[in-house]
């Protein structure tokens, strides 16, 4: 066999002990979507290739980065990039899906980007989205259940939250072509600084503008709204109601967000510390209902599972504990079988003792319970904490009250 | 637009209420994986090409009808059609994982098969394996391990069980050559009776062998064990220690499973009353290690979500209320906040109350929680039993009590 075996280019296993906290991660995450009222939705990872490209998404990145592949009818396919293009079609599917209809998606995305990218070309993205809601509310309950996963996560959040009008009708004031290219530029402002971006602009505006357009953005939020900015008074009303929820959003004209199809507000998510984000989203009116004859509001965020894993600061439960059996079998897995109903993690061992507690030091096992003759005849069995190395015979259930904590 | 937005060929969405109830039994699945000690690992859906085709494994259907792909550097890929190769080729880059590994992994694999098929082209697959312990008790744990999870769907299971190494000395005893060819024919046995099998083993024997060979698969397991048959006191061992964890398993000489890569004990798992299989696993000691100088025992359970789900009897938890402010959004806030902190699910709606019910019965929310003005002042919130159409004033405590149920 002359073939190396490797992963592919691009590509990652996850294995113990990442693998679990990513498992942990998104058990956490799962539990605030439910406790929000979230239902999972799950969509395929294969769609007509048509259906990616079509409408204006062609400009984006992403979309451009999709890997294509034929199956045996030789139909165009390609790979999810997102999840969201395929709520327009869902919802086109099923005009009886009763609105607003709050869903959640969890699932591998993929993106053909060029190899000396830093970036993985699958990766794990998690979204919630509140479809055919034009409400702030909307817009505050999916960042309170991003901000409840957070906290249990032990990340603190910086919430920055733009609107996509306001832009818009800045650039107007000061009759501002070229608004979409401006933006861009604007976008790029974390990565290469002012001066760079505002010789980037001058392609596309005389100096008085230049100068003027970063006087506006200096403004707080209270100016726009006074002065009847479109948008302000929506950035206005979420900044309002997240204090009403009890976190705190803080407004950035300079967010973009990459995706052209924003509409209104538009989040982004960093951690405390960190440069870049863990999370964006926004509102998005026009994309859902494209294949309709309506608007369908919407709004919705999205996050990477392997970024947030990162910065969790959480550790995940190793299996509690091993069970060894010393040619006490039955009795062992009567055991082992009393530990699992109370919710107590169990690995049988009828090996060798030794080989057993070797086993449980290296995969982190904090308990070791045996099984012998001896152990069979007091009803009292061996509990090692593997850590201190202390031994006690106990009951069965004092062992059970001992592991159920 | 002329593109008919259409979910492609073979592929499906999972909407509530299904989704929910695949959510449930995933869950569910989790919960017994983690406390029979397995850990979750995540691969890549896209491998190179040539480790899919490497091996023995190219005459396998499902191998044959992967997708293929290329990325941008035009290197040959496929999706993956199952997980266990992939196993061959971490345990090649891990060469410190700690041995046995008790590994599960739920994600979608991929077939391309031809499209007359009912079944699709992604589903998932849900597998346990243990790698690198050789016990017949490991075989057991992966089944009382299954075992818990159907009984939790409350899914009632026969387990049948055969044994590559019985079928091969049966077929060497009766000097049968062929033996492959005459092994599918034999797993055909269910599909196409026993007649019609018969015959088409006549390709490969003549009218004694067929005779004596299925006078000699009518046996019982002891004339197996007894007259020393190579594989017999495998199985006969497995019977007996899925006794003593209590639960049944039952010998079938026809069980032979698609796949080629089993070595010894061979599982299939049917739901009562049901035909086909619902599971099916065995031993595969020579897959694992292929890419290194050993062999590495190993063996697995795999099982489908969508089968699994479709015959659960469960049903999936609803939101569990909603939380309809009448201008008293603060307060509604607050409330919903105590109400996820206690873990009952709950969505807020800052709407008119009739479009609120409304909402909760087309989704079958139970409760509906009234916060007006009057339930400010008196401190007690209205109630709405959605079902009965009872409605009680209750103080908050009393509210959380009932509902945390």
């Amino acid at each position: 066999m002359n073939f190396e075996p490797a992963v592919a280019k691009g590509f990652q296993d996850f294995l113990p002990p990442e693998s679990q906290k990513r498992a942990a991660v998104r058990r956490i995450m799962e539990k605030y979507f439910r406790l929000y009222g979230f239902q999972p939705i799950e969509t395929p990872t294969i769609e007509y290739d048509e259906l990616m490209r079509s409408g204006n998404l062609e400009e984006d990145e992403a979309v451009s980065d999709r890997f294509r592949l034929k199956d045996r009818g030789s139909r165009n396919l390609g790979l999810r990039y997102e999840f969201t293009f395929q709520l327009a079609r869902i919802l086109k599917q099923n005009p009886n899906l009763k609105l607003p209809f709050r869903r959640y998606q969890i699932g591998s995305v993929f993106r053909d980007e060029p190899i000396s990218s830093s970036r993985f070309r699958e990766f794990t993205q998690c979204d919630i989205d509140i479809v055919g809601d034009s409400s702030t509310e909307a817009e505050v309950d999916c960042l309170a259940a991003f901000s409840d996963i957070l906290k249990e996560l032990k990340i603190k959040p910086r919430i920055k939250v733009n609107n996509k009008k306001l832009i818009i009708s800045i650039l107007e004031s000061l009759k501002i072509q070229n608004k979409d290219s401006v933006m861009k530029e604007l976008d790029k402002i974390d990565k290469i600084g002012e001066d760079e971006v505002k010789g980037n602009i001058r392609k596309y505006a005389d100096t008085n503008q230049v100068l003027a357009l970063f006087k506006l953005m200096e403004k707080p939020m209270d100016f726009f709204v006074k002065n009847l900015f479109d948008g302000a008074e929506e950035i206005s009303s979420l900044l309002e109601k997240a204090k009403a929820y009890g976190f705190k959003v803080e407004f950035d004209p300079y967010i973009m967000r990459g995706l052209s199809y924003y509409t209104g507000n538009i989040f982004e998510i960093t951690a405390e510390g960190q440069k870049s984000s863990i999370a964006g989203g926004g509102r998005y009116d026009k994309l859902v209902g494209k294949y309709l004859a309506r608007e369908i509001p919407a709004v919705g965020i999205s996050f990477g599972l392997e970024r947030l894993t990162s910065l969790a600061k959480i550790k995940p439960k190793p299996t509690k504990t091993i069970v060894i059996s010393i040619e006490q079998d039955k009795e062992a897995i009567n055991l082992a079988k009393k530990l699992r109903k109370n919710n107590i993690s169990c690995i049988l061992s009828f090996n060798r003792p030794g080989k057993a507690l070797d086993y449980a030091n290296s995969y982190k096992i904090p308990y070791a319970i045996f099984i012998g003759q001896e152990e069979m005849k007091s009803k009292k069995y061996k509990l090692r904490d593997m850590e201190k190395g202390q031994e006690s015979l106990l009951t069965e259930k004092q062992i059970l009250k001992k592991l159920e904590k």
